[in-house]
């Protein structure tokens, strides 16, 4: 699409339903509007509001300060938001980042669920964590449902994208792996397990965990569990193991 | 409604989408089925199975050894879920039951999201607690998105509904209370915390979490998360609360 013409006036951007090729996207709710207007100023196209919504005035300094056209416009918050409690919506400019190579990372393999995703976002970045790198096929980062349960912490972090383990690996090699697996065998206890500083956590898909493969590019932990659960649900995992190991 | 007639024969039970007040709920999925058939299996009114479900022999097996009726219908199945995916379900009639009095709780005060209930749920059955109590008014942990969220740890511990948590405290006075705040202060950093082993963690509601009254309830604890984030997501807390207490 044409969304990322950026030279050319606002109002000639169609803003439709979201689609994954998209050059755009948007925050849905108030909250995630302002850290998006916050982190990334530049890439905010324009700022809906509802005309039932009520706290105008800062909303509207705030645009002021950077810019950013703000338009009253029901009806299209009404058709990008399939709930009936949005009143705030931002449209914005999707961008790529690179990671930090000094910093810890998460490595999500194969996500599947964006309100996971958006959670363990949220999650990271409370703990201090900025880098995250998802492996291919995976939940879209920047679909509304992720931008939206992130609460906007995806403005704050680097994401990167890779079509495989390797492909990140390779680029990243000066990390210490940890791979969290589902069974107990040939793996620590994420208690007992020594930290290090550069880390990066890898976490299997929600459905399948990591495949056996992985035994072998780390070192491989667990989180101890009663046989009463088939798993941890992925965002606990991810939270947990960050928890640990930002100690 | 009739459902609780257990006496009568099965089939003249119409199941109707849920409602809160209906008398019997479903598990929508194989997995969360299983673990109602062998947790709960004289709960079960009956099994409804899809046509293009694969694994019929396990199932028809596991029904016949409980004497529970299991019905091919497909169209009832897709009047239950609003999701294309799901081949088995079970409808079972509702109960109730009691904390036990020698084992750590779970407290969640007015839960909204019927989604963060049932994967608390899955989650402190994780760790080993099965004990959890619930301030109304709150999310319905009978509701099939609770059921299925939880994957059937559900059917594996005990809840109950208390109108205050008043109400709460005076049945179980022997337990040390930790009470999970928002801000900073006046709370301890829970990793300095001093634990105790007959104990129970309250948390609040997804949006406004413990009001100030909570910190005189107990000792209360904070997780030291960066201020790049509004607070945790509340599966989050719980996981770690009861992560760090139960090592």
């Amino acid at each position: 699409m044409e969304g990322s013409d950026k030279g050319r006036p606002i109002e000639h951007i169609q803003i439709k339903p979201y689609k994954r090729e998209a050059s755009y996207s948007y925050t849905l709710g108030a909250f995630p509007t302002y850290e998006l207007i916050l982190s990334k100023p530049e890439l905010v196209y324009k700022v809906l509001m509802h005309s039932s919504y009520t706290d105008t005035d800062s909303l509207r300094t705030l645009c002021a300060r950077y810019n950013i056209p703000l338009e009253m416009n029901d009806k299209l918050i009404g058709r990008l938001s399939d709930k009936n409690n949005c009143y705030v919506a931002g449209i914005f400019e999707k961008y790529s980042c690179e990671l930090a190579k000094d910093s810890p990372h998460i490595v999500l393999v194969n996500p599947s669920n964006m309100g996971n995703l958006g959670t363990i976002l949220r999650t990271i970045v409370g703990f201090g964590i900025y880098d995250i790198a998802i492996i291919l096929p995976g939940a879209d980062i920047f679909n509304p449902k992720s931008v939206r349960a992130s609460m906007g912490a995806l403005f704050k972090l680097n994401f990167q994208l890779f079509n495989s383990y390797d492909e990140y690996r390779k680029l990243y090699s000066k990390h210490d792996v940890f791979t969290f697996m589902i069974n107990e065998e040939h793996t620590m206890n994420i208690k007992d397990c020594p930290k290090s500083k550069l880390f990066s956590l890898v976490f299997g898909n929600e459905a399948r965990g990591l495949d056996d493969s992985f035994l072998n590019a780390g070192t491989s932990i667990m989180i101890p569990q009663t046989s009463d659960v088939d798993s941890l649900n992925l965002t606990i995992a991810v939270g947990i193991g960050v928890y640990e190991f930002t100690r």
